[in-house]
């Protein structure tokens, strides 16, 4: 059963083609507005996330099909200590498809690795969240005509910022993509990320948003939150340096794209939503799309049953444990550790379900 | 965007062709049954009233649309801090019309000022609630044949009583209506809606409901909550003499219509229910009804892309600035404070959103 | 109006023609999709149950209709205090039919008498849980062809174990069944059952699963909670004997079933799922079809408009008080105590809503 749990489980055509779909699907709704008629979609939200599940609600409703579920744990099965691979069997008797939001790294993949029906992970902790990573892509395509020769700056707090990763990480195997990455010293992209993904020379780094701003094509801004900061009064100084506002919009191009995951909090003022760069209603919107773009592809393949294992190359070793204390490894009853061998000279084993390294 | 905040919204004509699409519904519901075929409801409870929230929501799938939202807010991205305004723009990528219930005053006002579509105000604080007062207006229709020349009895907690402030406002439109206000001294109607609303000779007051029973076409009751007031043994001197029993009714008209806004506590005996004059279940059967035709009314007007702005005429000012703390001003991010001038004289001005006076 | 409250409300050709529309349906999906097109199930759940609200919303969705309701109490009216009489009338204005999960016995009994339309118990309490056993019943006759001739083990907590309860109880109207109760000391099956319920000859009580495992066609598992036992080290001495694991089943005809109402913590190794004689999960997509059946047949029969009493020959008394602190008479407002005479030489009586006796 073929599910989407990382934006890698998809293939650079995979991706072209779920872009191609929603564009289709924006131009011409009523040819999908009965395609999964009878289908049910199940959201299992073990922790609140309105925005993300009124997507794949709203999604869902717009191909003819219908929602059950429940959007947080307290009034899931959960709170009597259900597995999550129960959960998913369970499920799969009631349901079409599963939304997986999990606060466990792995959850979704757990899910499954049980379910008779296609998971999609609508995020687990701060792991993966690839839905979000197609809005993004969609967003950038619908905006620029093409996901190649741009330059994106990624504003905020890119250390910690899941989506900032996942968009990185995607947009690596695209041609030409310059990327600006604009951080206080605290909040700068991980090394691991950055050597991983981005090539010498076609990134740079800065702390200044206003001086990175002339030559962006795209604005991914990104909240600071304080909580993140040692020192307050650091915070303090840094937090207006990065809010996008009015006077600062004047330095971007007249083509700019100005994208956000939302929530937004004050990172950007409310009187730059009335500027025409500001798209990042327009991504929740794309978010939909993309979203019934996906439910349709999952539920065409499932249909043709075609058996598919993201993970089959995975070692168990008695000397091998997850430590990660947010992985579903943690918790889950009877979950055999399982690791994949990603680097053969220094012997690093990452957990296949939250990928942290293990020596 | 046409939207429904307060039901002075409404002019009497429309009110009128609210009631007759009702009607029309009831009797023939085959010819609705598909109206809303495609069309969702977004049902965003940001404090629980199973009630209005499942009539809203029979509403709109009686109508062949389907419904998508949360009934609390921890279950929503307002425990992440996303303004109001932010939500109502998302809400609108997902849904074509929303009802939206807040605990503080004001707030489906800011929603309808920032979404795309309709907004329906499910109940803001104590503030209004205008489709249970077009349930209580429907009812009285259906059980009296008319909105005029009527005499109805409100008893119980006249003084916080939003339900009953929004009646008596809504019926002052009316024809030959005469009011009897029936409460302890610490719960009479407040003196600013007596004098604004009430003519001198169409109402009396008094502490009696016995009294005022045998006078009466209608009786609209509410509860009387022991919080209310200071004294607790004037509390429960009181409490009998304001809860409607078998006994009580004997002295009232055959055609009495008995009215309550639910959920009930003790206000009414439970063997009142059988009395042929208790209406309070009609009630809220006619609640769906009416929101049939309130969902169908707005979303024909938003096909037609009418735009309608309810409050251009306000003004902004250095001096001036909402100080009622359950005012959606207190919590909004970068909300502009706004008033209108309601007495020239006096320089009373008055907040456009929970319609207090600031000086 | 017919509802179903408790298993017994059903006889025995009743749960036969349920058993049969429910695998009409497994065969033939396509004939039932549109069967309840503009129907509306309320799931009115005051305490969270997923798998037993999923498994009705499932039902229902899959029937064509459509489904409104609360899944716990917090989001609900009841928070203000509504009686569950009142909430069963206003929801007959917004649904067909009722699905209540509540943690007071008797309250979907108190709901049944008050709607105007069919109520379903999904489970008051400790008290009733009629859909689990008629789902328990399909399993059975899926799986073994009848509900007759069978060797029945059941596994674990015996004596507080409700599903337990119901089955052996709707079991004691089929031919030949012998029963084997497998449990600790503390937490036998209760005399009451036993003695009402099974025959001598009929049945035998042993602590051992590995003894009791060879002759059995079925066996029922449950969970043992730690809770249960005064004497810890009682509960670890005890709880690995009680879990079922590849190499007791070795013990195991070939052809067992091995049934769980689920959720399952650890009485179940996981390793077991994958034994084709695990049908805990078959059990939950069971739970599905039956319920499908069961709305079906309570629609049809409200159609009819059939009057059904089914508890009209009850007392009351100054004399008699129902003390049962879980039952709904503990908490419901000016609902009057009933009573059914259920020994007359004893002077024994038993409340109507919780089946507690009364002398």
């Amino acid at each position: 059963m073929r599910s989407l749990i990382s934006i890698f489980d998809l293939s650079v055509p995979e991706i072209d083609a779920l872009i191609e779909t929603a564009k289709d699907i924006i131009e011409n709704p009523d040819k999908y507005a009965e395609k999964c008629k009878r289908k049910k979609l199940a959201t299992l939200f073990y922790e609140p996330s309105t925005r993300t599940r009124l997507s794949f609600e709203a999604a869902m409703l717009e191909l003819g099909g219908s929602v059950l579920g429940f959007s947080e744990a307290t009034s899931s099965s959960a709170a009597k200590g259900e597995s999550v691979a129960d959960t998913a069997k369970v499920i799969s008797c009631y349901a079409d498809i599963i939304a997986m939001r999990h606060p466990k790294e792995g959850a979704p993949f757990v899910a499954s690795e049980n379910a008779d029906i296609p998971v999609i992970n609508a995020g687990d902790g701060a792991h993966n969240h690839p839905t979000q990573t197609l809005t993004d892509l969609l967003t950038i395509h619908r905006e620029k005509g093409s996901l190649s020769n741009l330059t994106i700056g990624f504003c905020g707090d890119l250390r910690y910022g899941r989506t900032v990763h996942s968009l990185i990480e995607a947009l690596s195997r695209y041609e030409n993509i310059n990327v600006v990455l604009i951080s206080p010293e605290e909040l700068k992209l991980p090394a691991s990320i950055r050597e991983k993904y981005l090539n010498e020379g076609e990134y740079k780094e800065t702390v200044s948003l206003e001086e990175a701003l002339p030559s962006l094509d795209i604005l991914y801004m990104t909240r600071i939150q304080q909580e993140r900061f040692s020192d307050f009064n650091e915070y303090l100084k840094l937090k207006d340096s990065y809010c996008l506002d009015t006077e600062k919009l004047t330095l971007a191009k007249e083509d700019l794209t100005i994208m956000h995951p939302l929530p937004r909090v004050n990172e950007i003022s409310v009187a730059v939503d009335k500027d025409p760069r500001a798209c990042y209603f327009k991504q929740a919107l794309n978010g939909k799309y993309i979203r019934m773009a996906l439910i349709l592809k999952l539920l065409e393949e499932a249909e043709k049953d075609s058996v598919y294992h993201s993970n089959e190359d995975y070692i168990v070793s008695d000397s091998l444990s997850c430590k990660n204390s947010k992985c579903i490894t943690s918790v889950e009853q009877e979950l055999q550790h399982k690791f994949k061998l990603v680097d053969a000279k220094n012997k690093v084993y990452r957990c296949i379900y939250c990928e942290s390294k293990v020596n």
